[in-house]
């Protein structure tokens, strides 16, 4: 059977998404239809909103409806160390944290030459340019996977003979889980790196 | 820290879609931003025109952007038996089996007397109308759940006095299925309803 062309247009938009497979696409469309004619008018202003008004920040290439985004405004916040991440979402979640004060700087992917992703298609050269000021510190924190530490062995290398110091978030067990279910990749992390106490 | 206002408020709307959480609404909210203009565009008038364009059928009350929907429509199905769904999708899933070649109807829910669902708020009335042409059988297709179960129930006390065949779909076995794996509700049912063979 063919549904109504409308819903099956909806239905194929929605696919598209990220997580969204054939299953829940049909399943949100049948929910729009039972959602208000505002609701469904306010969702769809929302999509178009964001893509029009949201641009990278200038200075971190965060996500900004400004040309400079509330982190890189905030004067009370450490201009002498930048903060290395991958995803906008990353600083969401360190900021989440409310330990760090410094800046941000967002590269918009990891290095994957699988992928054809390099150097060029990351907001590297913004990050260079950023260290001319007067920057104490840059702490790398990609994720700690094969891709992430690549981008940040990448960076060290770049970054350390400018004479800054450069570091990468701690790896180990994390809080509140087990031994027994570590993978030994995390466990061998968490020895090597041991602290004293 | 707070995210950019229409970001955030992409995060907000998506959010109140069902199935979608605060981290997938986030996940959804920052693949927006890397779409096209265009990709983005289609998909928020997807939903506007889903929302504007679609209507219930007049007959079987499923979702159509014609007064009569397509299976009604049919001239070669057979109008002398309904198939009563609770929901559109249902018939999506009847109609990929490709046996059922009668009409359709959709409830639009079940019966629920602590969620305040009851007789009236669903296409009970439609139905009972549509039974005054020439129906020899009415297919009770709802869910076997607690509440399609008694939807089913209720019905079929209205129907048969009518003196319309009323039948229901069959319990058992899920073809494929483990003996092992099946809950004592299904193999209680596949046991009573057991055939000759």
């Amino acid at each position: 059977m063919n549904v109504a062309r409308p819903l099956a247009q909806l239905i194929g938009e929605l696919e598209r998404l990220p997580g969204v497979g054939p299953k829940s696409a049909q399943r949100l469309a049948y929910h729009v239809l039972r959602m208000t004619v505002e609701d469904v008018q306010r969702l769809s202003d929302a999509l178009c909103q964001a893509k029009e008004l949201l641009k990278l920040c200038e200075a971190c290439q965060n996500v900004s409806a400004e040309p400079l985004c509330e982190i890189c405004r905030d004067a009370r916040r450490d201009p002498h160390i930048i903060c290395v991440v991958s995803e906008p979402r990353d600083i969401a979640a360190l900021e989440r944290v409310n330990e760090f004060k410094g800046h941000y700087h967002v590269l918009h992917g990891l290095l994957s030459p699988m992928d054809g992703v390099g150097p060029e298609q990351l907001k590297m050269r913004e990050l260079i340019e950023r260290l001319r000021g007067e920057i104490h510190e840059v702490i790398l924190a990609t994720n700690p996977t094969l891709e992430g530490d690549a981008t940040a062995l990448y960076l060290a290398k770049l970054i350390k003979p400018i004479g800054i110091k450069v570091t990468r978030l701690a790896h180990g067990m994390p809080v509140g889980a087990e031994l027994d279910y570590a993978d030994s990749a995390t466990l061998m992390s968490a020895l090597q790196y041991r602290r004293e106490m």
